[in-house]
């Protein structure tokens, strides 16, 4: 948050944080990000949260990859966390802004299969139109037949989660034409006991 | 985040999801809800988080007692999620807005003290001079004592749950006096076993 650390290369960040609810947690986590090729993009842990660096398809694909592999344990696994581009004086990791567009992760997750249920939220930064912006990516979502309504403060996606994270994917790539400074907050989960009584 | 369904009021609402690392997160969850007063908010909850909503004093309360009664547990627990104020159209639970400010759970709260290691993200929307309110509430948590450190993408403090939840309401209700719609997405953790390695 501080302009300190904060380029004007469209470098996207994504700060998340996994959370398996269950007793093996550390090697839920420590398994999924193991199980993902991180080398396009930069990557940093600390006790809260992982934030990862770099061009947008590596940025989406790593964080697919990191909910798969902890979503195919079969245990309630949820992937929370923002995406941002744009933020005043992003410099640091500009590096990783030279290396090619080949998704390392997605060949090895096409066979995985899960339900991704997802709440979302956009938010365009300093642009008077923010809510029209919101609008059209809703529209997106439609378009990709993962839209379930919208509820306070946010969005519902429901599907395979490969659809659902290209409908994130989309969201954020068509808004962040549009205005500069984006961030989008994603609640994804997996394999939840009240999935069924919602 | 659609704008049929998000006044004119003041209402502040937060929609959260509590994370419990444990084999008895629905205990856990439920304990929680459970040992809170939430008569003063208007609440709802789904499979992946709950929505409170109502007058600002009311839903800090809340949010501070369901993440306490999760840490006294002692178990690894998070409290993820993002205030909002000012969203477009909204309206719903405007009857919470005729309650009185007395606090329902702080009497109960006041004994437990537990370290709230939190990183959070301020959004004031539709503003041009967004970069700066942002700044103004880093000094916000500098003069209580929390703040401890800028990350990307976000801003960290440490400290007694108490404080650190007083930074975040201050930090909220500051920039709403400056700015209509204004999100603060925050992470708070308990208990985490990295917390010593990070």
């Amino acid at each position: 948050m501080s302009q300190s650390i904060c380029g004007k290369s469209r470098i996207v960040g994504f700060r998340f944080s996994l959370y398996p609810m269950s007793d093996q947690f550390v090697d839920v986590i420590k398994g999924a990000l193991n199980e993902t090729d991180t080398s396009k993009v930069w990557l940093k842990t600390d006790d809260i949260s992982t934030c990862i660096r770099g061009k947008a398809v590596h940025v989406f694909d790593v964080a697919k990859c990191v909910y798969l592999h902890a979503a195919k344990t079969g245990l309630h696994v949820v992937l929370n966390g923002t995406f941002s581009i744009g933020c005043p004086g992003d410099s640091e990791g500009d590096s990783y802004m030279m290396v090619d567009d080949v998704r390392s992760n997605e060949a090895d997750l096409f066979e995985l299969k899960i339900e991704a249920p997802t709440q979302f939220a956009l938010y365009p930064m300093n642009n008077s139109g923010y809510m029209d912006l919101i609008a059209d990516v809703v529209e997106i979502a439609k378009v990709k037949g993962t839209f379930s309504g919208g509820i306070h403060y946010a969005s519902r996606l429901d599907g395979n989660a490969h659809d659902v994270f290209a409908t994130l994917e989309d969201s954020f790539m068509a808004t962040q034409e549009k205005v500069s400074h984006v961030t989008m907050t994603v609640n994804i989960a997996a394999n939840s006991p009240s999935r069924k009584k919602a």
